[in-house]
């Protein structure tokens, strides 16, 4: 089902994803030797396409408190590093061993396994260079708090740390309370992070932190839930990745816990929740309400 | 060969490295779930011993330039973090395929190649996370140098860069000039990088950061240098990895290429360069002589 508003969310959706990847191919590392290869390990993984959902988040939440274009554009091309990072080594074989991402070969398939662990190792690496650069903020107390917030986000109580749990999860049984808290691990921590980033740039006060912060919260669970959803009903060619991997690798997710039903009035109820939180903004954040309401309508 | 001067660099090495030690403990994070078995990995590879130059390198640079010794040694700590997952990711089967790291299995024997990945991925997210911490230096302007300084290290103009050739050049026949290149960005960026970091935590001069970079550029030479002569010469024991494997690997080092008698003097002038750099500071850098001496006497 394509709406109004989905149009109205793809089209800004389509905006900041062509503006990050310009930023992106503008911020890689050159080299003058055979490290090339793992430069172009990183441009294959990064210009694979992708709905630069986190980057969206980070300029629109940049719009809203007011900053510069700029600063917005490699505080989203860092995320984005940082998520390349842990789709390349989340797809290696000692992983969850996926040949294929977003239709494509995966990295450690079209280059090889040391190049998937080095581009990997490199872009998270270059996400920190990027934030830590005087030209993201005159201000560097506020690319410190980015960095520290970002680091967090991806660390053992977050990214990694999910990643590392969802691993020795397989086929145990866990209950919401493990399965939410995996979730706002391993995919939630660095959506958040997108969501809060434009209003560190802006030294917003701590309300209007805490509200853009909740709102980015919410959707990222909500959105977790709709692709489990996709992931249940879908065919490999809506998601471009195995359908029903998730569920043959004894993978629990709230769908395989409370079932269908529950789990898309659960995504129902979160992006209601996550579009209150953004009141305090008024119209400034009409592209975030958009995005709320097309992650809901995925799932229907 | 052992002489004073070793036992006094020994002596010294040993205390930053106990004081490294205690700091990192403090330092790895805390975790409530399965999560848990990262930290194991990370504080298993954190505490496989090794001489901690690099963490030496730090606090001697510190003292120098008249920084508090918490500083010193949350930078250390950060540095010990990059150099441990670089080690970690290294010994992949992928990679350079090693079971086995100073005395005892590499992390991917003891854990699982899955947890290796993680473990590395999060020290080297823990390295940022520490230096970009209020508590590493009250000027913010100063952690983000440091920041934007290591990243450089690491990157792909560093350490990844470094790797990347270094697996795409086996058995190639590479001249002197790729050789140094090679080496200044696989092992020597970190080195120069953990010399040069008291000199940034301390707002020292331009000719005292040149000084101390100088000496950290040449003693990471003569290092790597005296690590090629050891791995021709020695036993397996000796050096703690399999004896001979980078050259059963095909790998070219200066040892191979311009023979033992010219690698060994090579190493001594580097040493000799190193300690002309520290004329500068006086009897304030006598530690940092010992540790020259002590390289090439590893040589000898």
């Amino acid at each position: 089902m394509t709406n109004d508003t989905d149009n109205l969310a793809i089209d800004a959706l389509g905006v900041a994803a062509r503006q990050v990847e310009e930023k992106l191919l503008k911020l890689l590392p050159k080299a003058v030797d055979l490290e090339q290869q793992v430069i172009d390990a990183m441009e294959y993984a990064l210009m694979a396409g992708g709905k630069r959902v986190r980057p969206f988040l980070v300029m629109e939440g940049a719009r809203i408190f007011g900053v510069s274009e700029n600063s917005a554009l490699r505080v989203a091309a860092a995320v984005e590093c940082a998520h390349t990072y842990s789709l390349i080594h989340d797809d290696l074989p000692c992983m969850d061993d996926d040949d294929m991402r977003r239709g494509q070969p995966s990295v450690h398939k079209k280059f090889d396994e040391a190049t998937a662990v080095l581009a990997g190792d490199a872009l998270l690496t270059l996400a920190f260079e990027i934030l830590s650069d005087d030209s993201t903020h005159s201000d560097a107390r506020v690319r410190c708090e980015l960095i520290n917030y970002l680091s967090k986000s991806l660390g053992v109580n977050g990214m990694v740390g999910g990643q590392m749990f969802d691993l020795l999860a397989e086929n145990q049984e866990l209950d919401k309370i493990r399965i939410t808290r995996l979730q706002r691990m391993k995919t939630g921590a660095l959506i958040v992070f997108s969501g809060k980033a434009g209003a560190i740039l802006g030294k917003a006060e701590e309300r209007r932190r805490q509200a853009i912060k909740g709102y980015a919260h919410d959707i990222g669970l909500a959105f977790q839930i709709v692709d489990d959803l996709l992931d249940e009903e879908g065919s490999s060619e809506d998601i471009g990745k195995t359908a029903g991997k998730d569920a043959a690798a004894g993978k629990a997710t709230l769908v395989s816990l409370v079932g269908i039903e529950q789990a898309r009035t659960m995504a129902e109820m979160l992006t209601n929740q996550a579009v209150q939180h953004l009141e305090l903004f008024g119209d400034k954040a009409e592209n975030l309400r958009n995005l709320a309401k097309f992650i809901i309508n995925r799932a229907s």
